[in-house]
């Protein structure tokens, strides 16, 4: 990584690999905004959480995609993009900006903890690096994702511009289609997927399960992600990792814990 | 799952895999609480974080390890161990515990988020069933994890005694070494692991990479689950899910988001 100049140094991963759409237009965007180096997965790697890779070792190449970007494909999951990025590219001096994405379907609500994109961007915030993840409500290998790229260069100009409150990042989502209202920083919205396992029988006679589900929102709040997207405004929220449920304490230091261990 | 008697139902996961030691001194104390329905990976899924199985299908068989112990491995991650187990065992029915560890080695801290173990717990809240994982400072595989037995009993007993404050879990940590003091109840401490890829060659002359890394405490706090360790006390983090950093939304609130677009 060699700074060509004054302009910001961006980190862009994503978790639906390095081939993905996706990556290709917050690419774009980002070289508007500084020098940019992207790493990303070498195979889709949806739903990876915060999976890092500790029991087998990673792949980590150069590859040359689009000119004059430069570009790494990684074997190990989005989280392990961000670290090898930090400690084999960046060397230590972070960058001034992580964007992930932009992830081929939502990652508004419960979506956050299971998301590979997000995980990526909660990974560069550990890392002390202003960090945003962005999804659009769009599973299409061919979607559209041009009209975002406005909205996302306007939300990088003001990460970069007044910086990130410590420990925070950002989760930002768009609605599907050209017709988006405008911007709203909401809450996550109390909502989680019904799962069902759908079985089949392979060649063998033996029982293997697909998982599929529902997502079922339990919140009417019209300040969440969820009610936001709904009326086609793109959502932001802010998310930290401090997952300490600090109004909990009081509440378990008034059991009986250490009784009969005293 | 059949409900035998009153007692109640507890499902025990982890991230180790279904041979390891610390699952088996997990059920045992789970077995003098209640009816036990063990769900724990084929494999170790250390650091799988939250990741989910959606790009392919999982496999999930009972199991004949302990006498009679109802033990089903899956093929998935911890996260999906909890997801079959309440769709295809528990059957919509959910249990009254979910138990997730012992693990091998802590998750304290930031860990909590890179863990498999506590991931498992997290989803076992995020289905409405009160959860705790537990984990101890030894990564041994003949780690004696016999001394956390009643401290495990009380923690539990005490859990579906009151219930878990809403959308709460809890993270419990144990020290190494049998001079445990007590149990603090405390907030997750505020430290990362400082990275470091060991680059390797393999026979074929391609560079390949371990990740390895030094966790680094810039928390001074006494309050914190990393100083309750290092002081001999089993530490307890009460866990949220909802990462809303609520406390930012003022903030962006005051940014210029949409001058552009409006």
């Amino acid at each position: 990584m060699t700074k060509q100049n004054t302009k910001p140094n961006i980190l862009v991963v994503n978790d639906d690999g390095i081939t993905a759409t996706g990556i290709k237009n917050l690419m774009e965007v980002m070289q508007e905004l500084g020098n940019v180096v992207v790493v990303a997965p070498d195979s889709p790697q949806s739903g990876m959480g915060h999976a890092i890779t500790i029991g087998k070792p990673i792949r980590f190449d150069k590859v040359d995609l689009y000119p004059g970007v430069e570009m790494y494909k990684c074997s190990g999951t989005p989280v392990d993009c961000v670290k090898i990025a930090v400690n084999k590219i960046f060397k230590g001096k972070k960058p001034d900006l992580c964007v992930s994405g932009i992830n081929h379907g939502l990652n508004n609500s419960i979506n956050v903890i299971y998301s590979g994109t997000m995980s990526a961007a909660v990974e560069g915030a550990i890392e002390k690096i202003p960090s945003v993840g962005f999804s659009l409500d769009d599973f299409a290998q061919d979607a559209d994702f041009s009209y975002c790229k406005k909205y996302i260069k306007t939300i990088c100009e003001q990460v970069l511009e007044h910086g990130l409150p410590e420990a925070t990042l950002l989760n930002v989502n768009f609605p599907k289609g050209n017709n988006i209202k405008g911007i709203k920083i909401c809450r996550q919205a109390n909502a989680k997927w019904a799962e069902e396992f759908e079985e089949r029988t392979d060649p063998y006679k033996r029982p293997y399960y697909w998982l599929t589900g529902v997502f079922q929102n339990f919140d009417k709040g019209e300040d969440t992600d969820v009610w936001a997207l709904e009326h086609n405004y793109a959502s932001v929220v802010p998310v930290q990792f401090d997952l300490t449920a600090h109004h909990a304490i009081p509440i378990l230091n008034g059991w009986s814990f250490n009784e009969e261990n005293n």
